[in-house]
């Protein structure tokens, strides 16, 4: 089957589930709607699942590694180097969303779609399109091919760890540069300019964030992406990371699971699977708000409030791990709690 | 030893602690500053420890329980007698903040320090100040005495509960009435309207809004508490466990742990002690900001942004315990990731 079928077989999430769900909370002996966001998202994935009751038992993070050509044009603080290293840190639990993780217990499952080099390691996903993508400011930073291929081992990936019970995906990724792919993508899916949509990345001086708006700017005009493509803009500019998690996004949606979305990067790569499949957008739940200047602006493209805004901006899916305790105590308050009519309270009112 | 001698006991954190943990996050692996508030708090927990070393290793949730005399001009959607079945749901684990706790395993310890009725039940301390405040529209809610009483109870819980080995405290409260309290200790000490700082608590209409608000006016005409003695406002139109609540601040603060946040109740109280004893305000942490529309006002009063912002207005410290898991979280990167020395990562470099 082919991406434009798989595609295609992505249903709308179930509005009879998610209303079934909403006389639920309702008849929970608090104050109404008094759990605010967290009802909502309990809410949706009810209607991802199309079934009222709402357990997170088994969540992961998948993270997907890549490296990206632009980095050849000093986009960053750090050296090409550092993605495989942290890819394979990923394997031995050494990275910053593998501590976080396993506070809860959740499993972190690293894909190697694009790094640079081999690496040998066991637990890592290996699905290399290529060894890194060309250099955006000088062409197309992969093919339309690879794209499709990219985004197919995102959809597969996902689709099997559904198969093995995994019922939330929290998405990461780590590749030196994605900032710079994602301020592009951003800047030609939202029409803004560079500027606005481009920030420090992980760690750049103010003269540095300067020369990344060029390079961005110049990788636009050289492969003039088409806005309402968005295939066509994520194989000019954007990255073998971005594009396995637009694959996540809608295997989740594939499989019935909600899919949380982390950081700045993650979300470019939701507003791409979006944009390529607006019934995907019902999966979507989200997490934190990057401190990345257009992680606030791609969230409200997708219609989208975040649960945290503790300034982050670390990457790996770290923002979207930490939303994880967060729903599963909301899905602890809504399966445990006592109704109002077993209680003998009094049920509140809905507001005139 | 009286109150005010304990309060002159408590010392600001330590700044060179803060300072070295500063040190630490700098030398950990990862872009700097990427965990951006998270950061911030442990540096904070390490200045109340007064050592670098920053674990939750054993949080728990103390919520003070108590009925509130305002409640008979009809300031609430609920009766009175909710307070005394939500205090004894707390002892068998059947409230909203309990499942959520159960998520991540922290115990919450109810304290009845003023519920209007007798409960029986085990796992409740009984500290009860009295039956309920009188009625705040006609006189004050309390002595002074007794409002230092119950400042007392929630010192004396606290230090007990560290001397046990909790090393977080949440703060949590149960008590119908409670947010018009709040509002009117908020106008007091915020100096500011009335409407601005009265919200509609667990449900009330419009015309409930407006009922409250010229309930809380007439308490402060008929009580002229003093908004330059915390103690006299607190007594004349707020609540014990308003009160209990600044006593586990003061008391958090004593026993050099951090005390959390929870909603506008409980940020009330926070302010209140901080008013009291301005030292005390280094051992406050944020948890969300409530939906109340005075959450965010007096946050910004104590000069803390919050980690969540779900919208929740639940109380019962369900915003402060959704906290603990995202700390621990940050705690787990702090004590487990590598540094840059060790990973033979070159360090990254401050911002010009």
């Amino acid at each position: 089957m082919n991406l434009q079928d798989k595609i295609a077989q992505i249903e709308p999430i179930d509005q009879s589930a998610v209303e079934r769900s909403w006389r639920r909370w309702d008849s929970i002996a608090k104050p109404l709607r008094s759990l605010g966001l967290l009802e909502q998202a309990v809410t949706r994935i009810a209607g991802m699942r199309r079934e009222p009751e709402v357990t997170i038992e088994k969540p992961c993070v998948v993270a997907m590694c890549a490296d990206n050509g632009v980095v050849d044009e000093g986009v960053t603080q750090t050296s090409r180097d550092v993605t495989a290293v942290v890819t394979k840190n990923f394997t031995t639990g050494a990275t910053s969303v593998c501590s976080m993780a396993r506070v809860a217990g959740i499993p972190v499952v690293p894909v190697d779609i694009g790094v640079a080099c081999d690496i040998e390691a066991d637990g890592l996903i290996r699905k290399k399109i290529a060894y890194g993508t060309q250099n955006m400011a000088q062409g197309p930073a992969m093919t339309r091919d690879q794209a499709v291929a990219a985004i197919e081992v995102g959809i597969d990936i996902t689709l099997d760890l559904a198969r093995q019970g995994y019922d939330l995906f929290a998405t990461g990724e780590m590749g030196i540069g994605n900032t710079t792919t994602s301020s592009a993508m951003a800047a030609v899916l939202l029409h803004r300019s560079v500027s606005e949509v481009t920030g420090r990345g992980a760690g750049l001086t103010s003269e540095g964030v300067r020369h990344k708006i060029a390079v961005i700017r110049r990788a636009i005009a050289v492969n003039q992406p088409d806005p309402d493509d968005p295939l066509d803009v994520l194989a000019k500019v954007g990255g073998f990371d971005i594009a396995g998690l637009v694959g996540v996004y809608l295997g989740g949606a594939l499989a019935h699971r909600p899919v949380l979305i982390d950081g700045f990067i993650s979300s470019v790569a939701a507003l791409c699977a979006v944009r390529l499949c607006p019934a995907a957008a019902g999966y979507l739940l989200p997490s934190h708000v990057s401190d990345e200047p257009a992680g606030a602006l791609v969230l409200e493209e997708l219609g989208l409030k975040p649960f945290l805004t503790c300034g982050m901006c670390l990457g790996e899916g770290t923002g979207a791990v930490a939303a994880i305790p967060i729903l599963r105590m909301a899905c602890a308050v809504y399966n445990d709690m006592s109704t109002f009519a077993e209680v003998e309270i009094e049920e509140y009112k809905h507001l005139k």
